[in-house]
C-alpha cells in the first residue's frame, strides 16, 4: 500500500507521501513516491504515485527520458505550455506503461495498475492539481474538493476533511499531513515512514520547502504521542448521553 | 456496506450497529442488522450482521427457527450451554446458509458472504464477544482487542483505538460509538442512521438500555456538530513545526 495527500492551499500547494513499498507483509521495502520536474523561475512539476512499482518506477523514467543518453535527454514534462497538457502526459505516459504490461499475456498477482497525483505551476498560470487514474484521464482539485488522497486513504480522512482550512499556513498544513498520516500509519502497516514533504509557494516557480521525516524526527513523535491525547481531551470535552 | 461495532468494558457489553442496506448507491434500504434472544435472568445473546442481506436474514431466521410454527420454536441459542457453543452454533449456521446458496450454480453480483459479531452472557460465566467468520469459525475479544468492528471499519476505526478504556461508562461508550459512526457516516454513503444501540450490564442477564437513533436524535446532533469543532481544537492545540 501507500498513503499520498496533496493539499491545494491560498498560498501554494503542500504534498506528503510515504516510501513504504510491500509484496505481501514479509516483504516491504523503501522507495520514495514523489518525483519533481523544475525548471526555476518558470514551472514547478511535482507527481507522487501510488500502485505498481514497476509502473510508475516506468512512468517516472519515460518521463525522464531515461531511455535516452543523460545529454540528450529534454523531459517534455519541462517543455509543455500548460498544467493540463502536462496532466495528459503524464495520463497517456502511465496507460501505454500499464498496456505494455497487461499485453504480454503474462499476468501478475497484483494488478498493473497505478494512480497519481500531480500538482505545480507553470508561470503565466495559477498553480492546479491533478488525480490521474490508470485509464490516462484526470480530474482536477477545485474549491469543494481542494485536496487529493491515493493509496490508504480512509484512516487519515476525517481529520483531513475536518481540519483542512484553506487559508491555513504551510506549517499548519504540514501539521495536518503528519496527523493524518500517523493515523493511517497506526493503522496499516504497509503505510511508513519517512515521510518526503513538499511545499510549493504560489508563484516562486521553486521549492518552497522540501524534508525527509524519518519516525525519529522530534517533531513528528510530538505530533504522534500529542495527537492521542489531544483526541481524547477533544472527545472528553464533549458531552455525555444520559440514559 | 454496514458498519456495526461491539466493545468489551469492565462493566459489560455495548452494541452499535448501522441500518443501511445497498445494492448499488441507487438502491438503499433499512433493515435492521441486530438481533437479540434472552432469556430473563439466564443469558442475554447479540448479534450484529454484516455482508449479503439474504445471507444474514437467513441465518437469523434459521437461528429463530422459523421453519417451524411459532408454538414449537425453541431457538437452540436459548439452550446451548456456552458462549462458545453459541459461537459454534452461529458459524455452523451461516456456513451451511453460505454453501448453501454458493452450490446452486448460481452466482450473483455480489458474494454471498457474510461476518457476525456475537456478544452476550450466560449464567454462571463471564460475558463474553466473539467474531465469527464466513467458515464458521471465529475469534474471541481479548484483553489486547476488547473491541470488534465489521463492514466499513477504516473510517471510525482511529477514535476508537484511542478513546476507548475499558473502565468507561456506558455512557462514554455510547458517546465514543457515536462519534465512530458519524465519522463512518460523513465518510462513506453506504453507512446511515438510524443506528442501534444496545447496552448490556455484566450479571444483568436482561438488556440494560436499548435505543434506537435517528439523524434528528438531539444528542447525535450535538455529537455531530461538536465532533468537528473538538478535532479543531484538539488539532490547534498541537505545537505548529517550523520551517
Amino acid at each position: 500500500m501507500t498513503y499520498c495527500v496533496a493539499l491545494r492551499l491560498n498560498k501554494g500547494l503542500v504534498f506528503m507521501s510515504d516510501t513504504r513499498t510491500n509484496a505481501g507483509v514479509d516483504n516491504i521495502s523503501t522507495f520514495r513516491k514523489m518525483f519533481t520536474w523544475q525548471q526555476p523561475g518558470e514551472r514547478v512539476i511535482t507527481l507522487m504515485t501510488a500502485g505498481n512499482l514497476a509502473t510508475t518506477q516506468s512512468v517516472v523514467s519515460m518521463l525522464d527520458e531515461r531511455t535516452k543518453v543523460p545529454a540528450e535527454r529534454k523531459p517534455s514534462l519541462l517543455e509543455v505550455p500548460t498544467m493540463f497538457q502536462a496532466a495528459r502526459l503524464v495520463g497517456e505516459t502511465l496507460r501505454e506503461t500499464i498496456q505494455m504490461n497487461s499485453s504480454t499475456g503474462l499476468s501478475a498477482d497484483s494488478v498493473f495498475g497505478a494512480t497519481i497525483i500531480m500538482g505545480g505551476q507553470i508561470k503565466g498560470m495559477p498553480p492546479r492539481l491533478f488525480m490521474i487514474y490508470p485509464e490516462g484521464n484526470f480530474v482536477e482539485a477545485s474549491e469543494d474538493t481542494p485536496h487529493f488522497q491515493i493509496g490508504e486513504t480512509k484512516y487519515g480522512r476525517p481529520i483531513l476533511v475536518r481540519a483542512y482550512d484553506r487559508d491555513m499556513s504551510f506549517e499548519q498544513a504540514a501539521k495536518l499531513l503528519m496527523v493524518s498520516f500517523d493515523s493511517t500509519m497506526k493503522a496499516n502497516l504497509s503505510v511508513g515512514a519517512p515521510l518526503d514533504l513538499q511545499v510549493y509557494r504560489t508563484d516562486d516557480f521553486a521549492i518552497c520547502h522540501e524534508q525527509r521525516i524519518d519516525q525519529s524526527d522530534p517533531y513528528f513523535q510530538t505530533i504522534a504521542a500529542g495527537w492521542g491525547e489531544a483526541l481524547k481531551r477533544a472527545f472528553q470535552s464533549l458531552p455525555d448521553p444520559s440514559f
